[in-house]
């Protein structure tokens, strides 16, 4: 997906052009930076397609460990809202469907990355940004960082295997309250629950993680690599069938009036 | 179930007349409220049997969530030992069945049970009454609240799939602590390992939690009905299978010597 | 295994003569004390056969309940390394088949033991004494305690089915740094994050630990082994599994030169 035209203008060190992406390779480390601050880097379609290039690239090429951060002050406002508002030609149930797959093979190639995958997250992270990060090996969070999942203020359900990984990290009656009824939590919150790895003071955050970071990436490549597939295979079957029932239940929640309502009216007070 | 000629006497908003129990919905909660307080609210085999019934009606009602409390200074007490003295015909082998198959039934109606479920501990609980908490959702807890099951000073085992729930929320190090060697925990403790979602000074628990479960209850009731469903159906099977294993081992255990001496000698202590 | 002529050495209580390993049996509890204090408590060849040994004779034995424990200042300090250093015949490859042979069968030791299984963790723990506590029902640790699992700086993988067992107890996220990045816990730490049930001072540690462990000897014993046999047997076959795919993996990295440079490197350190 490289385009020759573009080559000179990405810096040393950068892979294939995106545009909603910026990712590079250093010290035995693919480093994937979401990047559009302007938006708080809100998922838009562009985006999960290039996400899902960006970790086929990164799990072939030299790296030890790949890492995701956010550009900005957010590190991910999570789904953005406008990727339901352009409407293919036969309306809300092939939009339903094809948003149903795309969020399944988008969450697939989480559940199937081959290397140690660790989150960098430098601020708030709202709904797919955090589901997500029950698949990562490894979560570094800086103390501004909050961890929001309002699905059911939307009319959703919850997605990127935290029905399932959610419960076993924290227990059902912590998950519950994140999934279900919406619970904010802060980043100490959120490690003391086992979401997150450690966090660290904002002033230092960066120095701190990438120190660490590179002490991973000089660690022995295959050792690395097998020990994690060896913890993901256990539940690699299990992980594919949870997202299949969740983008299932979310193509149902899309139609479903519970959900329109809730969108159309976040539509008119951002309007407001 | 509902008793026409009871209809009259009930206060408004409340169900079907029980013994054991008091039953009511309100702002799209549904309240069940043990209600034995003379016996703390220990379980007699008349209240399996209405706690059963009550769940039946409120999986099909139109509120969004269910709660159980308890009324007094307990939230429960857990099995009425008396339900081991009114031995049937055939004698213990009978009365082992029987209780068994009982037992197994209320469990798998907590296992099967559609939308979100949550408990309000207001007191101490023990044996099942704690056991249970692993099929709920949330758990709130008052700060005088305690968790006891000690099961092995019965000569018995565990029950409410809690020896598969109980690893999985807390770790089998720290199950391993209550389930079989009677360790009693405070609500802070059950906090921290994952039982208990939050723990509430007791001068404020009632109107903190249910201002939140008042919250709860106008969230969209599919989307909440659903997530919780997609959240059980992962491990659903499992369960009922843990459930029978667990409910044939007490089976031999309540025909077992260790533990009919043991209850023998609690009804001679409790002479005194 | 007895060897009669040592019957006489043997202080009253204790089993077969053992060269690395102290078996004794009081109040109800079979101790097994790693006993080769000078190089750590480190486990032999022969230590592993022995530990089997001591396993198949503590199943079968009258105790409640099965205790290990080090002597000196360490609890044991992983695999001896020097177990690599003798070349069968056939070289790299049979060494690799033998251990991976030999390992497999140890563990399956621990999965299926029968009754509770406590460590009294008496000071620092490495390797393989990590990993096999996710695999024990309580783990009591001294202040003095760390816990520290250096597969990657080896080249090596995760066994004793912490692969599985950690990431149940901790989240994947905690159980990463652990595994693959080689985080050494404090016994707080690893209190917080389940793989330890209770840290006690170094200086009450002994005393207190065995209070506890005495009155627990005390309790019903076929209450006690039903009830962790039930534990067990949700995922039982479960852990056979991972025990196999761990060792298949072990086997493969002996073999790689990431592991073979790593341990040459220890060697040549260890020798200055």
């Amino acid at each position: 997906a490289a385009e020759s035209s573009q080559v000179e203008a990405t810096p040393p060190g950068s892979k294939a052009a995106y545009e909603t992406l910026e990712v590079s390779t250093k010290d035995n480390i693919t480093k994937i930076v979401l990047n559009r601050p302007k938006v708080k880097n809100a998922i838009s379609t562009k985006m999960y397609d290039e996400i899902v290039e960006a970790l086929e690239e990164a799990a072939k090429d030299d790296s030890v460990i790949t890492v995701f951060t956010g550009n900005g002050d957010y590190y991910c406002s999570g789904n953005d809202l406008n990727n339901f508002t352009n409407l293919p030609a036969n309306g809300l149930e092939e939009m339903a469907k094809n948003s149903a797959d795309m969020l399944k093979d988008f969450v697939d190639h989480f559940i199937d990355f081959p290397k140690p995958l660790i989150a960098v997250v430098n601020g708030p992270a709202v709904g797919i940004a955090v589901t997500l990060l029950g698949l990562f090996d490894v979560v570094y969070a800086t103390d501004r960082a909050t961890f929001h999942t309002p699905f059911s203020k939307l009319g959703q359900s919850p997605e990127g295997c935290s029905s399932y990984t959610f419960p076993k990290i924290m227990g059902v009656s912590k998950a519950t309250e994140m999934l279900l009824f919406n619970k904010k939590l802060t980043a100490a919150e959120a490690c003391s629950q086992g979401l997150v790895t450690e966090v660290f003071p904002d002033q230092v955050f960066q120095k701190e993680v990438w120190a660490r970071l590179k002490a991973y990436g000089s660690l022995p490549k295959n050792s690395l690599a097998l020990s994690k597939q060896l913890m993901r295979s256990m539940e690699k079957e299990k992980l594919h069938e949870v997202n299949s029932q969740e983008c299932e239940c979310l193509k149902g929640r899309w139609l479903s009036d519970e959900c329109m309502n809730a969108i159309m009216s976040f539509f008119q007070k951002s309007k407001l």
